[in-house]
């Protein structure tokens, strides 16, 4: 399948577009600040100072982490795909600022990663495993792309090049080669979409050649470890021989998702797009296995992955604690990205559900709803007593952050919200894919024909979805994505009730001429999730999940000591949309019972032969994302039922 | 209160006496081979090669941790306690020639600390907050004073009272001394015990000294650690300044129990006995509010303390996790300790009950029914799979180990159990207290004359309990303790039903004569537990418990999967006596439902509107002591409900 991009696509507001502009007038602005270094009170980031002192424009040293580059490339990624929706001169010249300090940074060869620049440029490319260059560069190599796609500007794109073609020069097979491969993946992903532009093979062998040589016999992270004369990976007293970097097998003899969470779902979105470019069915069922691994074994129903803070990692099938989990905003973000490469892989809706899963659940709760404040881990369950006094969940931040020293989370939200346009659409030769639903118009030339078709919806609010054709032609077929929550729904066309055949989860229309109208219609009812027996931390629990939104309860709604609220699963359920709360949320309520205090002594911990004495009340259900907004206080996803 | 020594107890077959046994017959005579480090496949302790290195017996480095020292004093501890109730000429002689080895390490002016003579002398005492060495040398007294007692032989006593009088001289109040105390507290408890021998007054001071002086606003530790040039502790990272220590505040203005908590509670039992013996009421008030925050905030229901593996500390009030606990085996045995003191302090039936909870839960679950496999971490829940593959609680093993390289439990859970004749009764005056029940003889001078007693009965299988009185005097009083669990019982003399007076948790017969027979029956049913619904962990669940026994449900009766299985809190429990199982045990059974994984496909991690499916079974519930004797599988305390 083909993107639909961008530029063929126009938004209308919506709940889309309402984030895409929260990013572009909030977040896109105070992160510009935040790289400056000028947000009172939190970490300074340094970025674009270790820029200006690789350039010597300034004289300063290295600050930050070694990954510090990416932060900075994100954002510059984030921009550009908001230049494709808005106008904006300053950023635009702030990019170009920015792209002229690289062209000074840059080294004679090509070479561009600051903090080797800054520190000891002998020892470049001497710790893969660690040190995040290719991650950088994989980064930079995605924002010079897309900052190229959005304005046909080649300066950065020509920094990549070269930098790329010094990469191409010291990595590969051949003899004389270093036979290394990224300790943290992304440069894979990133050299598909240099070849998506260029066409130039050496891209895509570049990207291929990472994803073979990995987990190979050579060792190659021990094999430069013992060259340097340095330790083994920290990571090694807790994960087995370098699978923390999944790199212990072959990416193909891979079985479970493992190690850390981002750098496992960036290397698939990388496999994924080579085994699309190269139709290497081998590659594809990796990624099939994996994403089945992942989405149907170790997923929170919220979309989080990475279910452990040592290594921000994976641990195994159906191990899914709620209040240690780590479930970092990039590694949803991340799984967003899977989704779509795998979406380009296989026609499938299952792709579109997990993109819908990730969307409005894990990766936005990463961000209050002013766009200024942000979590790098994403509880299912929050006691801010605990987060505070309980040292083994203290990664689990009770309320939002402003700034993070270590801060990958907050420009990679802005570079999938501000790509969000990019991803409504996909198609493949005369047929039309809608994978997410908004408001918008699109205009495209397909194989045979050109279609203009414009969108209406206030989904996920509701699950009607009203799609006008204003220009079609003859062997137009229009798939709409049927999720896999929806249990009953109606398709009308011109008010004449359509019987569609599905297909892989989608329902497709075909002859449609202009002026055609389509209602499609998801009934969205409150439905009552359980996990599979399997996961021992939700035994006898239930989620209330609403289309592709799961709810949760927090204190300021329903008071403290939320675990021992219980509901029914049979409960009437009262779903009403309210435009004042929280932004406009559609708040979910129901008859609950709450184990009471009374009766329980301050001093007393255990009693014996006492029944519970059970509270009635409403219980209050807010959309996950939207938690943490109005204040401190407990927050709960999964419920006791009675 | 007066402690009723083994020198007035004879022990007879009983659950106690078959743990003294397995102590002497199994444990005491492992450790020595282990001290030897003569444990094939297990991590060697050096323990004993460091004593004859500092004696220059052999030329080898200081090996094992810095504190290592402590494992050999707490195992002659053991040992000596073990003399006073079985001739062991062999360990005896084990035990001599270990004192003419310390005798030959001891340095000219008494020191005596492996570590610190082994490594750089001249650091010794400049590092009070890492180092351990006053730690391990209140671990030598203790075991000085024991084998003195034992005994009547002095040459170990006299090392230690030549080491404590350095101690003495370099530590204290006045100007030229160092204003030092202990970073792992357990020396004051020990110079109280050496004052009990030797009454002199500058042994209580110390003790008194370490104590008030601890968490005073010079902070020692601070103040070190700046002298040497050190680094701030590593605790600094976790804790608030030297809370980790218990030094952050003075020990009287302490209010919840904090920090390392086998520090805390050896702290705590120090301060109750230099309250005891100083008459300090204002130390007894802050030893009374800490144990009521412990044991009524902090506790989990098996006894275990210490809530996370960070610092194997407290976190906070009723946080009490289940599955991420730490619960060290020492924690548990230090609480057995602090009741013991505490009730010589104050005459209270509570104390009794915790040694109780204590001693049949939390500390003997840290050894196997063979006695040579040991749990440092004693979780109120075990998955296998998960502590083998999730990082985050990879410090609880799902099987007893054989050693540890910091092996502080196994000797510790030796000398608590080889102590317990000493721990049966106490006295005051002409009154006698019968704290815990197991079969055993008293011969005993009171203050106005001699008691003479027998006492039979299968505690804790049942709670029947048959007392002899051979020999009585005018004025004598028995105390029997009422254990807090008991809702109903019978008291008859002479088999006469007798209405006693109850007073803090006794019940008091008085006019005994010889030759009664009191037969005190607590009828023991099975309980149905709950916690304080503060406590979120445990919400919604219940524990059961029969007498001073927590019970738990293992994979190996009740098959994987324990977490979905519920039970009725109304259901009918048999509790049958089975003297086959586990060493013999009383199993308890009742009717139970478990969620079953039909309908349910590996590959299906959500599903709504699904009602589970419940399989009908018998659970089987095993003392929560007992777990872990059949090999590698699951366990849980709490238990949902239906």
């Amino acid at each position: 399948m083909q993107k639909v991009t961008a530029k063929n696509v126009t938004m209308h507001p919506s709940f889309i577009r309402a984030l895409m502009d929260r990013v572009a007038d909030k977040m896109i602005p105070y992160q510009w600040e935040a790289l400056n270094d000028r947000i009172p009170d939190a970490d300074p980031s340094y970025c674009i100072r270790n820029f200006k002192a690789a350039a010597h424009l300034v004289d300063a040293p290295h600050a930050g982490c070694v990954f510090q580059d990416s932060d900075l490339a994100k954002w510059l990624e984030a921009a550009s795909y908001m230049l494709l929706w808005r106008d904006d001169p300053e950023t635009e010249k702030n990019i170009d600022e920015v792209v002229e300090i690289m062209r000074k940074a840059q080294m004679e060869d090509g070479y561009l990663d600051t903090y080797y620049q800054l520190t000891d440029i002998d020892q470049r490319f001497t710790n893969l495993r660690d040190n995040h260059e290719l991650y950088c560069a994989g980064h930079l190599l995605e924002a010079a792309v897309a900052y190229f796609d959005a304005t046909g500007k080649r300066e950065f794109l020509d920094i990549m090049l070269k930098y790329v073609d010094l990469i191409d020069a010291t990595f590969g097979s051949a003899e004389d080669k270093k036979h290394g491969y990224p300790g943290h993946e992304e440069i894979e992903l990133a050299l598909v979409k240099l070849y998506g532009i260029t066409h130039d093979p050496k891209h895509l062998n570049l990207a291929k050649y990472f994803i073979d040589e990995r987990g190979s016999q050579r060792h190659y992270f021990d094999e430069e470890a013992k060259l340097r004369g340095g330790s083994p990976a920290w990571a090694h007293s807790v994960y087995e021989r370098n699978s923390y970097y999944q790199a212990s097998e072959p990416v193909r003899s891979q079985m479970h998702a493992l190690g850390h969470a981002v750098r496992q779902v960036y290397l698939l979105t990388g496999m994924a797009e080579v085994a699309r470019e190269t139709n290497d069915e081998s590659l594809k069922l990796a990624c099939k296995r994996m994403w089945n691994n992942i989405t149907r074994k170790q997923m929170y129903i919220t979309g989080a992955v990475g279910q452990t803070a040592f290594g921000e990692a994976f641990t195994y099938d159906f191990d899914l604690p709620n209040d240690t989990v780590y479930g970092e905003t990039c590694a949803s973000i991340a799984m967003f990205f899977f989704a779509q490469s795998m979406l380009r892989l296989e026609t499938k809706g299952e792709y579109g559900d997990i993109m819908d899963t990730m969307l409005y659940n894990g990766t936005i709760s990463g961000m209050n709803l002013e766009g200024n404040r942000f979590f790098y881990v994403n509880p299912l369950e929050c006691i801010p007593e605990r987060s505070e006094k309980s040292q083994i969940i203290r990664h689990i931040k009770p309320v939002r952050q402003k700034w993070f020293g270590c801060a990958c989370c907050p420009p990679n939200l802005a570079r999938m919200i501000t790509s969000l346009p990019s991803c409504i659409f996909t198609s493949e030769g005369n047929s039309l894919y809608m994978n997410l639903y908004t408001c918008c118009d699109l205009d495209l030339k397909l194989d045979n024909g050109r279609v203009a078709l414009s969108c209406e919806t206030d989904y996920p609010q509701s699950g009607l979805i009203r799609i006008k054709i204003a220009h079609s032609f003859d062997g137009f077929a229009l798939n709409l994505r049927l999720p896999a929550w929806v249990r009953s729904y109606e398709l009308r066309v011109n008010g004449e009730q359509r019987i569609s055949t599905m297909d892989n989860g989608y329902v497709a229309l075909g002859a449609l001429k202009d002026g055609d109208e389509i209602v499609y219609e998801l009934h969205m009812p409150v439905d009552v999730v359980r996990a599979n027996p399997r996961v021992s931390q939700d035994a006898g629990l239930i989620a209330i999940r609403r289309g592709p939104m799961v709810y949760c309860l927090e204190e300021i709604d329903n008071g403290a000591n939320l675990a021992n609220i219980s509901i029914s699963p049979k409960s009437e359920f009262t779903a009403v949309y309210d435009k004042e709360k929280l932004g406009g949320i559609t708040e979910i309520s129901c008859p609950a019972k709450r184990i009471s205090l009374e009766g329980w002594d301050e001093y007393e911990l255990y009693a014996s032969n006492r029944e519970p004495i059970y509270e009635d009340f409403t219980a209050r259900f807010v959309p996950y994302y939207s938690w943490n907004n109005r204040g401190k206080g407990e927050m709960r996803v999964w419920i006791k039922t009675h």
